[in-house]
């Protein structure tokens, strides 16, 4: 299932008791609709706030249920905040989180004086003077494969933390500035706070060579603050043998 | 003030003894921050639903406020659905109503099959085969002074229903149908009525040349239904001395 939502009423992805989940609801709605308990594994664990355009998860089922059907009886029944964009039969043994090959994320900051109401959920706000040059160009830095502890929680109990970056990018588009990042895989945090970091060098506080610095420190302290949730989205998950696009 | 809002959680624009609506939000603010009780007037009403990108109000203080104040205050205190983009100080006798020469209203539908959770609230889903040359020719056809009568509520109070439109165009834009209009005033419904009799067009239930004998009618039981709110935003209210295009 490729899945679309606003992250703002959740508390995040993943099923925790007494707690609005995106995967809660939807197992809630599927259980009823399957008239038997349904697991999801997703693709990814957006945080409390994150919204996604293109989250999969996947789940078994006995029953043959005709994938427009699914469709349709999901989002008849979903509130408006997720949507099942699309529904596939896959083979046995797929894993949406296993067997993702990267994933894409957006993180959008506007520079508006005011932001509109309809976006305001979707963005970030920074004010003041910020050099997107020195932010590009700190942005690349971030591509390859580097150690992220300065870039995860301090108390995060991940062992191996070195992940692959296929492309890290930040460009202007009108008001806004987009930063999208393509990575095998995220520690938590770790795209908020790249873009936490991206805003200091914006800013002048952090100079774009220093990103080298601050990965080999392997120290939380080194990195920006994690930025705000509401500015990220999961874009897309990869799947399949199409190659990813390693930068050199 | 100019001001935009997601109309979704409110019971229009004008207020009304227990509900929310924009104005008795924006007031109370108001009173609150100039710690004197203030009436708005507001450009246009909108309904339960609409929303707006470029709404005007204004209001008599007799504080000197200044105005970056005013528009940070109010930010501030106000809910994130509404937003105060603009205030500017105007002469003496300003009314936001009484003095706009135009207001542009824009109608979205959206064909999509799912439409992201993130377009929802502003855009209204259409589905099955619509025709666009048809629904285009149709929309031309309200530009210019016309009795509107078939296009607002049966029992509507208004005595004088012949209005003038400027200019009423339609287009698409990817998956979405925008209806876009300008006219020096509206009665109740008016629009929602012009795009809901637009989508009966689309459908071949009207013809294109239809409309003027609908007009021409004088009964609201000859348009097609009153299209829902959520796919309607006021955009923009017209002042000043600048010509309207007036069509031929």
């Amino acid at each position: 299932m490729t899945l679309a939502y606003v992250g703002t009423p959740f508390a995040g992805w993943q099923i925790q008791p007494g707690q609005p989940t995106v995967q809660g609801v939807i197992e809630g709605v599927l259980a009823r609709m399957l008239d038997e308990p349904a697991r999801l594994a997703g693709a990814g664990r957006t945080d409390a706030g994150v919204h996604a355009l293109g989250q999969v998860a996947s789940f078994t089922t006995g029953r043959a249920i005709p994938l427009e059907g699914l469709r349709r009886g999901l989002n008849a029944r979903l509130p408006e905040t997720i949507r099942l964009m699309a529904a596939e039969d896959v083979p046995d043994g797929f894993h949406a989180r296993s067997d993702a090959r990267a994933k894409d994320y957006c993180y959008r900051m506007s520079r508006a004086e005011v932001v509109l109401p309809f976006a305001a959920p979707f963005v970030t706000p920074v004010h003041g003077r910020l050099d997107v040059g020195a932010m590009s160009e700190a942005a690349r830095r971030f591509a390859g494969r580097h150690d992220f502890t300065s870039f995860c929680p301090a108390d995060s109990a991940i062992e191996d933390r070195r992940r692959t970056i296929q492309s890290s990018t930040l460009r202007e588009a009108g008001d806004e500035i987009v930063y999208e990042v393509r990575g095998e895989g995220f520690l938590r945090h770790m795209v908020r706070t790249i873009a936490g970091t991206l805003v200091e060098v914006g800013r002048g506080r952090i100079r774009p060579e220093e990103v080298d610095a601050i990965l080999a420190a392997r120290d939380r302290r080194r990195a920006g603050p994690c930025a705000p949730a509401r500015g990220l989205v999961l874009v897309r998950v990869v799947y399949g043998d199409a190659p990813l696009e390693v930068p050199a």
